[in-house]
């Protein structure tokens, strides 16, 4: 029979259906059998009487059991209906199961309530945890801020392009690089496509990509991972920063939209409140957040002061986003704009959300002499970034524009305590899907 | 003024414009200047007059600036209009010109039809060589086969996940894999996230991932890039391989119609005719394959029988695409299914189309201890695989799924001669960006 997908069984009242998916939970009260099966569409409740031709093999299923089975959607008596669940007005009257794959005992408790485990045993079985409803939750929010904003880069006339992963030596690269191993020679792990999305933007003006990012910092905190899935975009003419600022609030105000309209299950699952954007995002040099802050003027907010900036926005305004611009211009990369009117700041921008930065970007230098200036002034070889400087010899309109990690937007909008969490396979300096042997040594 | 982009100008007859895109095209006829300017949605035809106030500047912008141009459309004379090319019924009466960038003198032709450039000259420029329409049609092309392939995805219940790019030590890796120093570690970077696809799928069911995977192949032919752009698609509850089948060639057959209604211009500026996909696309196991070729068995088509195998059935058929499957089960990976009925033959396969392989997958094992037996035949390592393992350990249901790889379908949807031409940022044996220096060597 036609399999049945568990979220369309509530229109199938009163007929007999085949479902195919995993036994959740199995309770065994001796004349009957109940189950609670799951598929990638939801959860139903299922009962073997003990007049089943079923009966048997119902004894025999254990959780996580792939079965493929037959009954009939029974609706509820009225004191059985639970309206908060899924599917809590029916009950599949179990006739048939064909087990179509075995599991062995379950090594920790997987159901939905008892489910707790620490972070370490949640990686070291990723393969297993992954299908904890909790889990599922998030790696789905997590695919539709992917996808929205590759929506909304398309409705504003982006075109996608894929960055490279492997670099050759670089004028950017420092020891924060990871190494390859290429042929006879070394390359390098790109750690962004900044100067690939500003040469594609000459010649496709609006350009975007979702490509991993590679960072080699020797760092064991809750926000570090080595290997990143950046959102970046590109455009060109733009007429100020602002510009580039006004399109990235657009983005994200549209991820959070359809994470909201998509996700409301999943979020309910996890328990998350999605940030609160206001009309018009609160947005403020650098010195006037060191001036709000009340503390003296530095290159850069520290994160204690990016949290502390992030609460009184929201006290002020309500917005739990507050973007700040303006750093000082040789404390940042070689393409930053300067600011015209005050060359020592530049028109890079960071918006920061509940005391973290989720997206940078800004204006960049097009003029060609203006950069090669650049590059003397940062102590750079030309000879290293020779095509990047190519696009811009041969005409480069007035332009900027900004990235995001997906993983870090992914943990923020869920509050999550660990970017581990939003990452499917996480990598850190001590882990590669399994916590990496003291055996495999470089050296 | 609001920018006009030049794709809109035809709704603008008799009004004042600005323009912003850069000069294509400049003929100085001594009194008058004519331009071809060009931004992301075409391409216009300008002209300026001696009384124009702009004519100075006109003297002075050379092909490649980058300018704002205001002026009036007006209407050519009937005699004048050229309904073969965009906006040939308008010409565009500068009165203004601002200059936002200039550009350097050209080190080559890059007129649209002028152009043509050796492919490691067209790559050595990339920067440049990427504003000429005919470069701007492939990259436009395969934006849009990559986000035909996830539409088509999404459509049918599949998620998408991020698979990682830098693994550990893998028991399928061999010789053809890139070594990455991992802080005092080995890594390696992914050849095909093969692996996690399957172990998302006992999660999700159905899941997709568009991702970098990379091949260490010395090899210099027209075929081998070493970073390419996977598209991988996992299923779970299949009755038969044959379900895989039909996925993916209704995964093909979606992005091919796509292709042709959203790139009808871009296949004319290549002189591309998309395959044909009949109905049903011809299927044949590898030994009735090798019979139709009328050649001894062996374990594999080599490329001049997928050749020959493409020609006979395009002659039978009229069909372009051909499916091989049955594949000699100890040739190929451990993972993949082996025929019930005959287990010397899996229950793998390929599609083929004008010659060359475009797609590659089948049905997979998902019974726990037939892997285990697998793997111990293979010969490897289960603890190299042991997160992988895990996944089939708790209950995995019978499943399959494929993968394509953009670039190639690229090039053989347009007809390209090598995959350099189908890929933004070539990587090989001998090129990353720029032609790699014998300085850099690794030893």
């Amino acid at each position: 029979m036609q399999r049945t997908l568990i979220g369309d069984l509530s229109a199938h009242k009163n007929e007999e259906v085949t479902i195919k998916g995993w036994v959740s939970v199995r309770r065994d009260q001796g004349k009957m059998v109940f189950f609670d099966f799951r598929d990638r569409t939801g959860t139903v409740q299922g009962v073997v009487l003990p007049s089943s031709a079923a009966i048997e093999t119902a004894k025999e299923v254990r959780n996580e059991y792939v079965v493929s089975i037959t009954g009939k959607v029974n609706a509820r008596p009225e004191k059985n209906v639970n309206a908060k669940v899924q599917n809590g007005d029916i009950e599949l009257e179990v006739t048939g199961i064909e087990v179509l794959a075995k599991a062995e005992p379950l090594p920790f408790d997987m159901s939905a309530d008892g489910y707790n485990l620490e972070l370490n045993t949640e990686l070291d079985h990723r393969a297993l945890t992954l299908r904890h409803p909790r889990l599922q939750a998030i790696f789905k929010v997590q695919a539709v801020i992917i996808d929205s904003f590759r929506e909304y880069m398309k409705s504003q006339g982006f075109m996608e392009f894929q960055a490279p992963a492997i670099t050759p030596a670089t004028a950017e690269g420092g020891a924060e690089v990871f190494q390859v191993n290429y042929f006879d020679k070394k390359a390098y792990l790109t750690q962004s496509p900044q100067l690939y999305k500003q040469i594609v933007m000459t010649a496709f003006e609006r350009v975007f990509s979702v490509n991993k990012v590679f960072r080699a910092e020797p760092s064991a905190t809750t926000r570090h991972i080595t290997e990143i899935v950046s959102l970046d975009a590109e455009m060109a003419f733009i007429d100020s920063w602002t510009d580039v600022r006004d399109m990235s609030e657009a983005t994200v105000r549209y991820v959070l939209e359809q994470v909201q309209q998509k996700c409301a299950h999943e979020l309910e699952v996890l328990g998350a409140t999605l940030p609160t954007m206001i009309d018009k995002t609160p947005t403020y040099s650098l010195t006037e957040a060191f001036a709000k802050l009340g503390v003296p003027e530095d290159k850069d907010l520290n994160p204690e002061q990016e949290r502390k900036l992030c609460e009184v926005v929201k006290e002020e305004t309500g917005s739990d986003f507050v973007y700040v611009y303006g750093y000082p211009t040789m404390k940042k990369p070689f393409y930053v704009y300067p600011n015209p009117e005050n060359p020592e700041f530049n028109e890079g921008m960071d918006l920061l959300c509940r005391g973290i930065e989720w997206l940078s970007g800004g204006r960049r230098i097009n003029d060609y002499q203006q950069l090669l200036s650049h590059v003397e002034k940062w102590n750079m070889d030309p000879k290293k970034i020779e095509m990047f400087l190519e696009a811009f010899r041969y005409g480069a309109p007035p332009e900027g524009g900004f990235a995001l990690g997906a993983e870090r937007m992914t943990m923020q909008i869920l509050g999550l305590k660990n970017i581990r969490e939003a990452t499917l396979f996480p990598r850190d300096m001590h882990r590669i899907d399994l916590p990496l042997s003291e055996g495999e040594t470089n050296k």
